[in-house]
């Protein structure tokens, strides 16, 4: 995908994960605790394998995810987010807000999900990446 | 583009404004008070005008962005965020502080402003909103 490359910083943010797919699967490493390729096979949206490699490979060559041997089964490679990946909580937090403002959450965990946020911004952030502690 | 209809709240936020462009013609109208289709034809990126007819259509559509005539030149339209379109602007103080945080800021007034994010989001938050009221 050609890159904007004007130095905006929503551009390069745009650059990074403003496709289609990443934040989809960066939600599900995020959300959902999904940690390897199968089974961020099965992401709702129903993602082709050759995008979904392509995806990981570009967000591990920009240091939003790392890939590492699984030492009980070195065939599998663990996901993981780094740092910066996790650094995209809050943008993540402020479009699931957003999305549920303005189109009514379709689940009762969605629900759930967006009256936390309403209340506290802050304890969904701390809740989340306590999970990565 | 076809859309991910799975009813997340992040996937409806990317199937609403997740494209190339649509994020930067809200940056333009949104941070730099840019309200017609000729000043939003000089975006940095350089957008083919079509594109930008599309985005904006789209966005009319979704309720971000309103089209009314100007009452000095009815042959130009005058393009103002929505209350759903400026409600986005947490979701791009996300993205400058993530972008700015990792990748250093390349002009003065961008340091400024990731200065600005880091020391408080809803002084900046504010700030925005003042403008369009």
């Amino acid at each position: 995908m050609k890159e904007h490359q004007s130095g905006c910083p929503i551009a390069h943010g745009l650059d990074t994960f403003g496709d289609r797919w990443s934040l989809l699967i960066i939600r599900d490493m995020m959300l959902h605790g999904k940690k390897t390729f199968n089974e961020l096979q099965k992401l709702e949206e129903g993602i082709a394998p050759n995008i979904l490699a392509n995806r990981i490979n570009k967000m591990v060559k920009d240091g939003i995810i790392e890939k590492s041997a699984n030492p009980q089964d070195k065939r599998v490679n663990i996901l993981t987010l780094t740092p910066k990946g996790l650094d995209l909580a809050p943008i993540i937090i402020e479009m699931i807000y957003w999305s549920g403002k303005y189109n009514p959450p379709s689940t009762p965990a969605r629900k759930q999900m967006f009256k936390k946020i309403a209340r506290s911004r802050q304890d969904v952030l701390r809740e989340i990446l306590n999970r990565f502690d």
